[in-house]
């Protein structure tokens, strides 16, 4: 057989060659949608490519990205990866502090910049020498007063002055293609480097008629950051199957994206559950209705199924749950596409072919039943990582599996579903609390906004939990019954030590709550 | 990223962990259906593993097969290269002097025999010195009367005797896993060499929403033997998908696939067009219904856009078209399975992500404009022949693509169209009739001047094969003679349905004789 590489150019290529008059629309910076079709996107990216590698740029330099779903950010991930060039996804909502420790780490050379976000790269660039150049996005120009070392151009500058079509591929295929770190809920944050094998074979996996399963005729809204995980493939598989794909830009406000789904006809959407919620109720006080959309993927944490069935029968869609990690590229299971939900447990689906899955005890065996047990989820494929970037131990076990940190259940028809995060478990009198439960009991109770349980440490029993709440606004919360509520409901020995109430509660960058900060804060007592 | 070796070990692996209780249904032998889970299968064909290993067969060896799609025969796919053995399929439509030179060039070690094939198994083994075991499959026993040398084991007995659960994979994913011959070739036959690493992405590209599209919740017929490059795929998708399988036997006859099709629910089936003729002939004259089919994909040859519209309003289905060959593992084209139907040019549909396609000139260099124009049609991809069994020299152009002997074009939406053959071949019944070899006998009697064989539109067959005679002056053509010189040297089906004795043969300017005047002047009738 052929030898043939698998790299993420090809997607492209197929794209301009069989779907050359479909489409990438951009909502990114003005108030009209830009509009590029993916032959005129393919030309476009090399043309950047020539410029990169003349400018100075060679295989595995890492180009750092600090922008939002548009063209231009498409641009960067395609150009820069299709001549073996990495792609550094940056999150823009984390710290100056946070950034300067991947990009000094990456030793990123370049950076491109999304529009508002400029003056972050500034500060960037003062604490990261490695950083020598600035690509302006979005046809942003300077701003005033910039004076520093880098070199600066706008991405239509860097165009006119140096684009150059050049070849793409002709490396091998397990030659990195991305980097991104993970959001550092837990701990340090560390990086994960995507091979071209590793989005290649993402997006095959992806793309079974089970999965995400794009058709040509789709067009899909990538409401999901392009710097978390691959915007959880899209950019890669909306061309590879030949789809229309819409980037919002920086916003995910529910008119914003109300108004694009409907200009566009959007087929098929993802974004994280909050923006859904926030779409269906902008929907319910306006009465709109968006009759081209079938099928909505949800990913990124635990959606309650009252929610689901909220947003399908509002939307009149279907909702696909998920579950992945940046680790792995991130897919890991999804609701099928084609088979009807099982109502009474909206989990986070099966795994489609390519994803090996085995749940373990604390001491790494195997569980002897895989089915109706919770165990440590264990994972093994062409789209895990084995290692994190810059670290030269693997860490995955004696058969090649890493540790997600999650727990979780496997029912008897094969669905997983989380159950709670291994590090937020608290070891009381040498048994288990495991948080997440007694966070779903009290998170479902309608004077509840936001809910945390997080470990103290106790001279006497190890660890014993304490219950954080945020209530929800114009309610009282009181915490007599939030313990009569959780009676009966766990163990008594669960019950938490101590109830506290708080205005905020602490978010990190990706909008998960920070328990790190809550250990902080309330660990001591 | 982990590696992670694209083994085709793995699909039943996945099937029989998450869709563990979805079935194979084999109507081979008896008048009742088997059914087997994929937990079953999977724990059947590892202990025939153990077995092939421990009689003696190592990595690499060849075990043919010679076999109708059965239970048994998919057994003997999984068992051999779960272990790291090549499974060599045989078409038993073959005369044994065929056979015999593809068994002797890839000196296959074992035979496993499917129901009704013992006598030709047994001429076969006279022939091949290599064949040391032969292997009863279909619940049959050793017929009276075998005395050779081969040692012989019903599956059942090989289970009984030596069944020992192998460990499976755990080999390079460049190591080959199967061996199919392409039947129609101009002189000696040319072996195709399977790599788990192509028959791995050739089933994700399949699996694509756009292309064959199996889903968890479907029930496949395979229709197509699956001695014909890998029955198109569908022995390694269903699985993949956790579809359930249904395989037929020997047996396609219009009434046999109707009550499979009801009894087990079949939702996709995938034959050649004239099964699917004599299906919707059935159905007219009997009046039944197969509300459950949705889909059929139909390949082999080109389906008159008539009989594709009979076949979807009969069956109330949509029907996609596709394209492939023995060295494309096979899938080259397909109709997308979402897309709607493109009235009045229902050809072989697009590429799925995954192959390279371009139009070349009898020179070999790419035609400037590729839409609307017709073209020697080459493809490139990682599951495409680099070169044929036993040959040293690899068959590519300089830019790493595969000449496939096929005229095509392709329209503006990327529609693919064959349009002749670079050779003179004659599809019936989507097999290759050789017209040289019938040629060849005719040619050689005393009374033959010259002779040529040319393909005449059928509308159930495609095509059927007519003898053009120009008789030895002064000698008499006797055409009864000529079909029985020709009988038992080629299959029956050869035949020629009409033998027509002309004066003069046209011969073109090079001498050669002039097939294109032939078919313009017979091929009407």
């Amino acid at each position: 057989m052929q030898r043939y590489a698998l790299t993420v150019d090809k997607f492209l290529d197929h794209a301009a060659k069989w779907h050359g008059t479909s489409h990438v629309v951009s909502a990114g910076s003005g108030a009209e949608a830009d509009r590029i079709t993916y032959r005129q996107l393919h030309a476009r990216c090399r043309l950047v490519s020539g410029a990169m590698l003349d400018q100075g740029l060679g295989p595995g330099d890492r180009v750092a990205t600090l922008a939002w779903n548009t063209e231009d950010h498409l641009t960067l991930y395609y150009a820069a990866m299709g001549v073996g060039l990495v792609c550094h996804t940056l999150n823009p909502r984390l710290s100056v502090a946070h950034l300067a420790e991947m990009v000094n780490e990456a030793q990123d050379r370049w950076i491109a910049v999304g529009a508002g976000l400029q003056t972050l790269a500034g500060e960037l660039l003062v604490a990261c020498p490695s950083l020598d150049t600035v690509i302006l996005l979005d046809a942003q120009t300077p701003e005033k007063n910039v004076q520093d070392r880098a070199r600066r151009w706008s991405l239509e500058d860097l165009l006119r002055l140096f684009g150059r079509a050049a070849p793409w591929g002709e490396f091998d295929e397990e030659a990195p293609a991305g980097l991104c770190y993970t959001s550092g809920t837990v701990g340090k944050p560390r990086g994960v480097i995507y091979t071209h094998r590793s989005n290649y074979l993402h997006t095959l996996r992806a793309l079974q008629a089970d999965a995400v399963a794009l058709s040509a005729e789709d067009t899909v809204l990538v409401a999901v950051p392009m710097f978390h995980a691959n915007g959880w493939g899209f950019p890669f598989a909306a061309p590879a199957a030949g789809a229309n794909m819409v980037l919002p830009g920086r916003s995910t406000e529910p008119p914003h994206l109300c108004e694009l789904i409907a200009a566009e006809r959007v087929t098929v959407a993802a974004a994280v559950q909050t923006v859904w919620l926030g779409l269906v109720e902008h929907l319910e006080r306006t009465g709109g209705e968006l009759p081209t959309l079938r099928r909505i993927i949800i990913g990124g944490s635990h959606c309650p199924e009252a929610l689901l069935r909220r947003i399908e029968e509002r939307l009149d869609v279907r909702v696909q749950t998920s579950w992945g990690m940046t680790e792995l590229s991130p897919l890991g299971t999804i609701e099928p596409a084609n088979v009807p939900p099982r109502p009474g447990s909206r989990m986070s689906g099966r795994a489609p072919m390519g994803l090996d899955m085995k749940l373990v005890d604390d001491d790494g065996v195997a569980l002897p039943e895989q089915r109706m047990r919770i165990g440590r989820l264990m994972v093994k494929g062409a789209s895990v990582a084995e290692r994190y970037f810059n670290q030269s131990e693997p860490v995955l076990d004696a058969e090649g599996y890493l540790d997600t940190g999650d727990l979780a259940l496997i029912d008897e028809a094969g669905y997983l579903s989380i159950t709670g995060r291994t590090k937020d478990l608290i070891k009381s009198g040498g048994e288990w609390i495991n948080p997440r439960e007694v966070e779903d009991i009290v998170g479902s109770l309608p004077e509840v906004g936001l809910v945390a349980v997080v470990g103290r440490p106790h001279e006497k029993w190890g660890e014993r939990p304490v219950l954080i709440v945020e209530p929800r606004s114009g309610h009282e919360v009181d915490g007599e019954r939030l313990l009569a509520v959780l009676r009966g409901k766990v163990p008594d020995w669960w019950l938490p030590d101590q109830i506290v109430l708080i205005d905020k509660m602490p978010l990190a960058a990706t909008g998960k709550i920070d328990k790190k900060s809550l250990r902080a804060q309330f660990a001591a007592g």
